[in-house]
C-alpha cells in the first residue's frame, strides 16, 4: 500500500491551511471559488482520500463491511473474502469475515452485531436464516448483498447460472456409461432449499441418467459429511455409477471415504465436486467439478454493495456463469 | 444452538416481572434479598446469559473481537478461526476476520478500527507492522494476544515451540543421505525477522547439513512466493537435494513448480513444509511437513483472550509444541 496522502499535503500542494482543507470537504466553513478549485485541484492530483476512521466518525457509519459465511474453512469462502476486499479496499472499507458455522443463532446474532455497529454494509450467504430475521438490518438501510444459490428476501443477489454446467457434467456421465448417479446433497432444512440437487434431479431423465431417491444422501457442506453420505451410498443394493457433490469439501470427503473402503476413483465409481476450489486440482485423482468461480462472485457482490451505497435502491441480480471442468475423477 | 433462555423464561421461573429481573442484573433499582436470591436461582438453573447486544450496550463495549491475519486463504488460518470461535461463543463474543495481505497499511488499519469500534479484544499475527502502531490500542485497554514465532510488544504470546520438531526434520534428511539443504523463507521484512529459517540455520552444521546462503531464497507466505523460489533455487549451480519451506502453501507452490520442470518429489528432491494443514495429506506425494495444530493454537489464544477481559493484567506466554510428520514427499 502506498503512503497515505494527508490532508496536509493536500493543504500544502494547493498553497491553502489543513483547516481550509478540511473546510472544503466538510462545507462547515464558506470557500471563495478559486479556494475550492485549488484545493479540489490538489486532492485530484494526490489522490487524497479522506481517511477512513475520521470519514467514519463524521457519518456515525464504520467503514466495514461484514462478510458472513457459513464456513469459513472452506476456501471458497476465504478466496470470496479476498476478492469482495480487494474491490472493496480503493474504497477505503475494511471487510471483517463472520463465520456461522452454518447455525441460525449465530446469523441471526451476527446480523444484530453488524446492525448495532452501523456496518457500512453485509454480504452474506444465509444457511438456515429466516426472512423475519433480516428485516431490522434493512429497516436501519445498511446494504445487503446476498451470495446464495437461490434470493433471499428483495435483496441484491450475486447467484450462478450453472444449468449449462450441470447438463454438460451429465452429459459427461452419460457418455461414459455412468447412469446411476447418486447426490452428496446439503441438508434438508437450509434457507432457500437445494438448489444444487435441484439442478441434477430436473435434467437427469431427459439425459438418460436415473437419480433414484435412496440415492440422494443429505449433510453439511463439510468434508466430514461428505465422507459420511459417500459411506451411506455405497451401503445401497444398487451401488450408483457416479456420485455429485454439492461442493468440493464434501466431493474430498467422499474420497476420503472411497480410499478408506478400498473404492477406486474413478474406476469404480466417478465422483464430481462443485465450485472448483484450489484443492480439486491438488487432490488425486484431480477432481471433476463445476467451477462457480469465488473471485467473480466477489467482485459481483463487492459492486452490487458499492453501488447500493452510492444511493441505489432497486434490487439487481448478477449471475456469474458456471463451468463444466473435466478432469481424472470421472 | 439451543434456543437462547431469555429474561422473561427467567422472569417466569422466579414468579416476578421481567422488569425485577432487569433490576437484579443492572443495579438500578434495589430489590429484596430474597427477590434477588430467586432471579439468581433461576438465572442459575436455566443457564440464562445476558444477550450479548444489550450487555454491549450498557457497557459501551463491543461483543467482538477481531482476529487479525495475514492471508485468510491460507487454512492456517481459517483453522485459527473456526478454533477461536468455539472457544470463545459460549462466553457471547463473535469472531470476526479480518485479512491483511501482509500489508503493513491495512494492519494499522484494521487495528484502528478495532479501537475506533471499542472491540471486546484482538487476536492477531503482525506480519509488517511496527511496535508503534499498536500503543493506541493498548492505551485504549483493550485486550490484545498475538499469535506468531516471535514476541511483539509486551503482550499475551502463543507461539511455537518447535526446535526439537526442526532438529527432527533435519535428522530425518541428512538420515536419508540429503546434505545440500535449501530454504524458501519469508520476506526479508516481516515484523520479528523469519525465526522459521532461524531455526533451520542454527541447527544445521551440528547435524551434518549444509544450508548455503545462495540456496536461501526469501518471498511472501503463498504459493505463488513458493513456486517462484523453487524455481530460483533449481537454476542454483549446486542443485539442493531438500528444501524446507516456511509454511504448506509455499511447499504446494515449489510442487506446482516441481511439476512444471518434471522435477520429482522426493526422487530428485525431497520437500517439507509447515503447519500441516489439511493439504499437506491431500497433496501427492503427501507433504512432510511440521506440525503447528492451528486447533491448539486457537484454544491457548482465546484462553488468553478471555483471561485478560476477566482481568489478568500481567502478559503471559503460551507455547505449543510442534511435531515433524513424516510423509512421502522426504
Amino acid at each position: 500500500m502506498a503512503q497515505r496522502v494527508t490532508m496536509h499535503d493536500v493543504a500544502r500542494a494547493a498553497g491553502v491551511s489543513s483547516a481550509t482543507v478540511s473546510y472544503v470537504l466538510s462545507g462547515k466553513r464558506p470557500v471563495t471559488d478559486a479556494t475550492r478549485r485549488s484545493v479540489e485541484g490538489a486532492i485530484d492530483r494526490l489522490g487524497f482520500s479522506l481517511n477512513p476512521v475520521a470519514r467514519s466518525l463524521r457519518t456515525g457509519r464504520s467503514m466495514m463491511v461484514a462478510l458472513v459465511v457459513p464456513d469459513i474453512a472452506n476456501p471458497f469462502y476465504a478466496l470470496l473474502a479476498r476478492s469482495i476486499q480487494d474491490e472493496l479496499r480503493g474504497r477505503g472499507y475494511h471487510v471483517v469475515v463472520s463465520n456461522t458455522g452454518a447455525e441460525r443463532g449465530e446469523e441471526e446474532a451476527l446480523l444484530q452485531e453488524a446492525l448495532h455497529q452501523r456496518f457500512a454494509g453485509v454480504v452474506m450467504t444465509p444457511f438456515r436464516l429466516a426472512t423475519d430475521a433480516y428485516e431490522a438490518i434493512r429497516g436501519a438501510g445498511i446494504p445487503v448483498v446476498v451470495s446464495a444459490d437461490t434470493p433471499f428476501c428483495d435483496v441484491d443477489l450475486v447467484t450462478p447460472d450453472a444449468e449449462g454446467a450441470v447438463v454438460d457434467a451429465m452429459t459427461h456421465l452419460a457418455a461414459s456409461g455412468r447412469r446411476n448417479v447418486a447426490v452428496i446433497a446439503g441438508p434438508r432444512d437450509a434457507t432457500g432449499g437445494d438448489p444444487r440437487l435441484g439442478r441434477i434431479t430436473a435434467h437427469a431423465a431427459a439425459l438418460g441418467l436415473q437419480v433414484r431417491p435412496e440415492n440422494i444422501v443429505h449433510g453439511e457442506h463439510t468434508r466430514e459429511a461428505g465422507a459420511e453420505g459417500f459411506e451411506k451410498l455405497m451401503l445401497s443394493a444398487r451401488r450408483p455409477e457416479a456420485v455429485m457433490c454439492v461442493n468440493d469439501m464434501t466431493a474430498v470427503g467422499a474420497m476420503d471415504a472411497a480410499e478408506r473402503l478400498g473404492l477406486d476413483i474413478p474406476g469404480d465409481i466417478a465422483l464430481l465436486g462443485h465450485d472448483d476450489i484450489d484443492i480439486a486440482a491438488l487432490v488425486r485423482p484431480r477432481l471433476s467439478t463445476i467451477r462457480y468461480p469465488a473471485r467473480e462472485v466477489g467482485v459481483a457482490a463487492a459492486q452490487l454493495l458499492l453501488e447500493q451505497i452510492d444511493g441505489r435502491t432497486r434490487p439487481r441480480t448478477v449471475r456469474v456463469v458456471a463451468h463444466f471442468v473435466s478432469r481424472a475423477s470421472s
